[in-house]
């Protein structure tokens, strides 16, 4: 499969995204010293090793800004790359290759870090059935792209909002006066595609969340791997099973091998390491 | 001086980031299980060291889902935080409180991330002349915001756009032909508010630049401590001196040493880890 | 359960509405003849027998016209109201009234128009295990008030967009290639909290997506009572079964006890009939 | 003439509807089971007798999607269409042509009701000096569209908004002390291109208006028709004669016929069955 | 009557201009030097003779900044002031108060001027029957208010844009064929609540307009004096006479003289003279 | 240098100002009287002696209006023109021409009614060391526009906002306790690509300024020539001046001659008279 969202949900984050650089006298360096007539090539080159995820965005970044821009690319959305590989050649007019380059860029870096960091964690998980999984610790505006990032890097999507799914959490627990009455409020009330997931603390929870049924996944939260295991076997397949809180890099491969569904990470999308590309120009 | 933003630009991106959350139809799991009615107390504590930023996001994030919450702040932006330290008491309809918690506590914990990352740096160099100092790598949309947690955290800003000043770089001098080109066409252009860097990547290039004139400031790209040193030997303070390039938080002191003006840092905006908070509910 | 949407939701149609009154002039007959001191009280009463929804766009098209207007309600979304019953009581300057009034009543109308058709349905099949289900038919930028309106009668929500559930169609099945094929490509590539439906036309289709497995649902498109029957034997409670197509209020019934889940029907948010309500004056 | 609206007018209305069927993940069941590569023919049938309105809708809902769709028409909005008639064939990638259906089809569906309606209704008091006219009763975000749609029909335009006629309803009567008066405020305010037209319930609120002078049209509303037979007499063709209130497909001739100029209905944008079209593919 | 727009339509440009004015990093200045607990009063002052119009667009750029900031009125829009006159008195946070004064007092300047400049020549011509009256060229996204300042002058407004009335020029007669061509295809067109109104160059074309009939208003393009006196005797009160084209304020008194209902003068809305206003604190 | 500014930032004015004409129905008149496939050829010309200023807006408006219009230009933004002069021609379907001119038209005439005004003053000081600048006395939604404008005409933009230079006036230091702690404050905080301006009403204050140090430019408010060359001769270079307050036309040589560095003129975009351009059709 190819990755890819529709321009109509990435145009306005790119737009947005130049129009705050552009600010109220657009880019006073390049209008001064270029002329409208000036042609540039470029390479667009990563400089680390990783998985390349927001190509589309540095397309929309230079048509944008000028559609007389050519951007003509080597590599996908998806594809590992290599230090000084080339993923796009861009051509036209200098002004807007200049000027359209930033916003552009660091989207790109920004996803690419988060499909990059995706993918090394699933990497060190693919032997078992666990698939990694974000969360709903993004940056607000940028949602949908990160959490399609999450997918270039060869991870799962949790829910994207409050409202395609349910996720009952402690809170909600006590709120409702226990497990039973709040899957029963859920159940009463949610239509027929919305999956309902459960959070649990502890195996008494569990138990409890077994019996009462009604839910298509439990979220196992700050268990310990052997606490995990127990879990999952209790679970017999009939739900699925998500580990969650303070997993890292490190402690994934433990936790995906007690048999858990899925294994999901908030700092895939709030604490990542962007990537490093670089344009370089050949005037 | 207690920082702030004003509400006007913080809002727009509050209530996108709740639009997103909420989708086309509300908070499922709140609305099926909690009562309009029901009230809740909840309290917002750091889980970390660090600085605290945003926390007129949150006040927004709990406002804009419903306006009868009460949001009372222990500690205002810039503060440092130890682990479990009280940053705010939040009181009112429960709905609210759990629907609007989650894009309130994002922002919050990336511009903390921002500011503590940029203080922890900051310190590392407080006995030199150099101050910390962010780039345009930035996520888009949240730029005025991001440059904001710098300010916080103790650093300086570089410029917010491509309008607000002007910055030489090595392919606007190529394209102008050289230095002198390059300088006399921004100094024939830009208004008299409008101040000008321009980057070199030798002391050959800086020469000439001090030659020129007409530069309020010189980006000193990718040199060495002992280069970085000569260079501001050269320039004998008569233009700001700013070191870029690589520099992370272990390099710092030794460029900061060097007896530059600036040191600017892309990761404090693109790569940052976000600080952790979590809000805990007295039901 | 008292049912509402979030504001947030809301007000941007509600601002959208009023600016499309509004105009480039305002209101030019009321602000013609009626004095910004004048007051007025006026009395909102259903005219027909029906079910109210959209209660909360009311006291916004009002509140957004002038926030001094004081709206009580005597009803609340959901109730059953007969001819004459006041729903709600408006009181405040005259101006803001008289302008205000259009757009909410037009949104009150349309949703209880909605609210009032699925009642009546849903009542006719209350006996079965069926519930009563809308579908993407909608009206551009209305589409989370109407599914809230079937809601608010009593049915039951189909995925609100093509992002928050699958539904594999007959075009989709085949440019996979069949049935298996569309399956297996849906089940690599989305998370764990989407529902997979799928729709067959017959029972030679049905009995393949069952021994494919892999879907929560199946939609049984324009079968006869008879063959839903024999669908609803096949399936035995192992996913849910949805019966559509061209079902009217008088078929219903007939649908509902062959034993299907879910029953949806388009009309109920592209065809519906305004329910009438007037606001009367007492000057 | 052709009928036509500036896309300008129309592309928001349409984003909107994409960007709110797409959500935050776009189309999953479509992307997860179609390559990019792959292409797809598809012929737009009506499938019931009546009049087409909305094509460009249709061609833009397609076109938002993916600019690659071509979109050939062979029919126009205002032709009538029976049963299984081509309107349109669009070719293009398989993606977009999935994706872009259900909007461009809402839209479709629903303007096609509304000029549908329009035109059975015009033609039952063709005979007559009656125009069929539209209200004020539209849905919020729609309203130029809809009003476009009772032209396509064959109807006339009531006022678009509060700002653009004057329309003095019997709250505005009582408020300024008096017909007169009513109609003294507003000639004083208004400027010259700005026709007014007045409410009246009673043959004596008729007789006052006529003494009264000043107004170019008069609303008769709820009078049956030997009233407003006699009221056209009253009028003798000095200013324009409208009925209005409860009139129904049924009722409109008898009403027609009483010599009246317009006949306005609200249900032809608040509570109209949509005309059915289907989309069907020869992949 | 007092004037007045609804706030409705008057935030959205006062927020934009604040917005543009805060940019990305809010006020530098006040920020810097001004602590969030200072207060300010400050008195609004005329600066010369002139009238009043935009007092509620001061108000939000205050509110909007801050809404503690208290604003109190001494003047009304439509009020003559004199140099020194107090309009309004402003109490609250300095730093809004700082902040929240540019947005605010450009818009009043603007359209007290335009409101000036209207009631300076509506006086010169009060004696006669004509009114004063705007064009269609006004200033992007001002254009509502612009007319609004109008009206506030004394002046009438014309058409608002081009959808609620019908100024058939001189290149529409060309395409048409005719006078009569063009004023048919008009009639057979709109609604009954529009009105139509014609351009004509000599008394050759009125009189052929005068013949075809079906229009509520002739403008009369360019026209001298004496033709103008001939043309208003033709019309004999059967059509409004409007004056137009390079009229000034010395040569209104003489074309209002001959007789004609309107004389519209573009510059009051793209060239006017602000009015001079200041804000003086007290701090 | 070829004037220009990104059509990003354009676009969203010449949309907004074709939506404000365009109403809910568009344009009536054309619509109703020129059949879409007519085409029509029309020529822009100036009407007065002027610098031209905004063709790129024209452009947009007529291609917004309908792709398929071609607009060829014979001049460009800065070009000085005469009466009748040719400065675009415009080809293409005649109701986009006729529908899409005004909009256009009314930015062209306003931008180049500042870039002539802005031209004549800086020609009568063309021989002092003096620039012509502007302030912040814009029009909300049109400053970019009208400060490109400026630069058009060959005048110098002053700041664009409150974000992007620091001026401290009058208010400030009183708030501040004075000079010297006004500048302290601002110069702990704002980053090094700030400029700091300050304004004075006394050769005392200047004197003061002076010594504290810190500032790049002073402005010197409401003085008279004498006291603005006594203040040159202090200033001695080392900072720029700018003359500020009630400048004219005529007092601008004078005050220029006192070797200023910078005239700030505030009519230059809030009380400029329009350039006249007008469309003629050869339809």
């Amino acid at each position: 499969m190819k990755f890819s969202l529709p321009d109509l949900l990435l145009e306005p984050v790119v737009r947005a995204g130049l129009l705050e650089d552009l600010g109220r006298a657009g880019d006073l360096t390049t209008d001064s010293i270029v002329s409208p007539e000036a042609q540039a090539s470029a390479v667009l080159r990563s400089r680390e090793h990783g998985v390349v995820a927001g190509l589309d965005l540095v397309r929309l970044s230079f048509h944008l800004t000028d559609r007389a821009i050519d951007v003509v690319f080597e590599a996908q959305d998806g594809d590992e790359v290599s230090p000084g590989q080339v993923v796009a050649r861009i051509k036209g007019p200098a002004r807007g290759v200049l000027t359209g380059e930033r916003v552009g860029l660091n989207l790109l870096s920004h996803l690419s870090g988060i499909a990059s960091a995706t993918s090394a964690i699933a990497k060190t998980i693919s032997g078992t059935r666990a698939k990694l999984c974000c969360t709903r610790k993004t940056l607000p505006g940028l949602r949908a792209l990160q959490k399609y990032a999450v997918r270039v890097g060869g991870g799962s999507n949790h829910r994207f909002g409050l409202d395609d799914a349910v996720l009952i959490k402690d809170n909600h627990i006590v709120i409702a006066g226990g497990i039973g009455a709040a899957i029963g409020h859920v159940r009463e009330t949610v239509g027929h595609l919305v999956k309902v997931e459960i959070e649990v603390d502890t195996l008494l929870q569990l138990e409890e969340v077994l019996q009462v049924g009604g839910v298509d996944a439990v979220l196992l939260d700050n268990m310990k791997p052997e606490v995990l295991r127990e879990a999952v076997r209790m679970i017999g397949g009939r739900i699925l099973a998500e580990a969650s809180g303070g997993i890292t890099p490190e402690t994934a491969p433990e936790i995906a091998a007690t048999g858990v569904d899925m294994i999901s990470v908030g700092w895939l999308t709030h604490s990542v390491r962007a990537l490093d590309f670089g344009l370089d120009f050949s005037v």
